[in-house]
């Protein structure tokens, strides 16, 4: 397909790759930020343009990938009438770009993006939805030649997906963040708990969650979550922490 | 070393498996349930007792691998006046082998063990201690044949860093779950978020992971958190662990 890419940031820049090398044509790259935009272009081999109106109408696709709460501002500009437009987005509802076109849709690659950092796109989950069942099944056949998962799915579901993305990848970077602290504040090497961090999130690949808990919590250790959180005295955010999540680990025992 | 072997369960299993591969040899297997040691003392070449009485006295080191709460009573059964005993818990300190022997350390392999998943021990980190200078060398020495990451370690430090290890991988682990429960009460495929989880633990490999943090709270997307937080109306322990670690998020915010 003919595929004008709306944003440069990650999502952008992932998808385009993986869009190009499945064979479809970069018309354009737009960015609010020129330079970024034609650095991205440049990789696509494809011309940028910072200013809306000026983006190619002869694009068979217009994927918008920028900030959730730029997307209704962008599709108030880009004026289309019949052109099939598309955002990126786990949150936004597929109705924000009901504006101009009855061809919208969501194309929603989950997955983390890092702008130095290549990713294997066809093991990557893309959600489509189609504003009819016609853009549903063409979007669903583009994802297709870029993953080997693509789904239909409703933006409600599509929410809920991503609420448990927040909860499994989100907030799990965040407890990496504090445990480096804890480490840092003692002067210990947060490399150390790198092979046990991989080795947590492999096993899940193969296993319920809940069936390879460890820790003091799922084994009912009073004596050790004591000790935590004797350590966690002058810390009471991460006491607070601490306590809530061990409070629901003893809950889910199985 | 001649190594024997007291507990039969993870830690005892790829310890001793690694151990062996090392070229060590174990002289026997005590487990509280004789067949649980007989099966390690059949991998391992060996033979299996469950009575600490008749634990081999011919050992050069003995490692108590065994639940936290049961060292000390181990232990007290030993009855040894001279041989080198070591326990591989994270929490417990070292003096709780203070008891018959002036030969006693802690041998922590830094990592979460599963019975049916083989383990690259060579990566593993793995902490000691000793009673004196010359056992604390033996240990690291040791240490050194079965893994590429020895280091030497006080019982405090181990403590903390155990605490670390309880935030970044207990507690991800559990947020795993509890992902795993929103999508299975919606009818949605926890397989959806595997690639996701793999790339977030993934990317803290070389990444600070405060600097790929991700998501609403730190975008300070209000809207999706709030939209989140409707979300999990009907689920109070969710939402208050959603809010506690969506501020913690924010207030982290670099």
């Amino acid at each position: 397909m003919k595929v004008v890419l709306i944003g440069s940031g990650n999502v952008a820049t992932h998808l385009g790759i993986a869009l190009k090398e499945a064979g479809h044509e970069i018309l354009q790259v737009w960015s609010k930020t020129f330079l970024h935009g034609k650095a991205l272009a440049d990789v696509l081999h494809t011309t940028a343009t910072d200013d809306l109106t000026k983006v190619d109408p002869e694009g068979e696709i217009y994927i918008i990938a920028v900030k959730d709460d730029f997307i209704s501002q962008v599709v108030a500009e880009l004026n289309f009438d019949h052109q099939l437009v598309v955002h990126t987005s786990g949150t936004v509802s597929i109705d924000e770009l009901a504006v101009h076109t009855p061809h919208y849709g969501v194309f929603y690659p989950l997955q983390t993006f890092s702008k130095n950092k290549s990713v294997e796109f066809l093991s990557v989950p893309v959600l489509v939805e189609g504003s009819t069942k016609e853009v549903g099944e063409l979007l669903f056949t583009l994802a297709g030649t870029i993953s080997n998962h693509a789904y239909k799915m409703s933006s409600e579901e599509r929410s809920v997906l991503h609420l448990a993305a927040v909860f499994a990848c989100n907030f799990s970077n965040h407890l990496y963040s504090l445990s480096s602290e804890i480490l840092q504040q003692r002067g210990l090497d947060f490399n150390l708990l790198k092979p046990l961090i991989a080795e947590t999130a492999a096993k899940i690949q193969n296993h319920p969650p809940n069936e390879v808990q460890t820790g003091p919590a799922i084994r009912n250790d009073l004596f050790t979550l004591a000790k935590h959180k004797e350590l966690l005295t002058n810390y009471p955010d991460l006491k607070d922490i601490y306590e809530i999540l061990s409070n629901s680990i003893m809950r889910s025992k199985l």
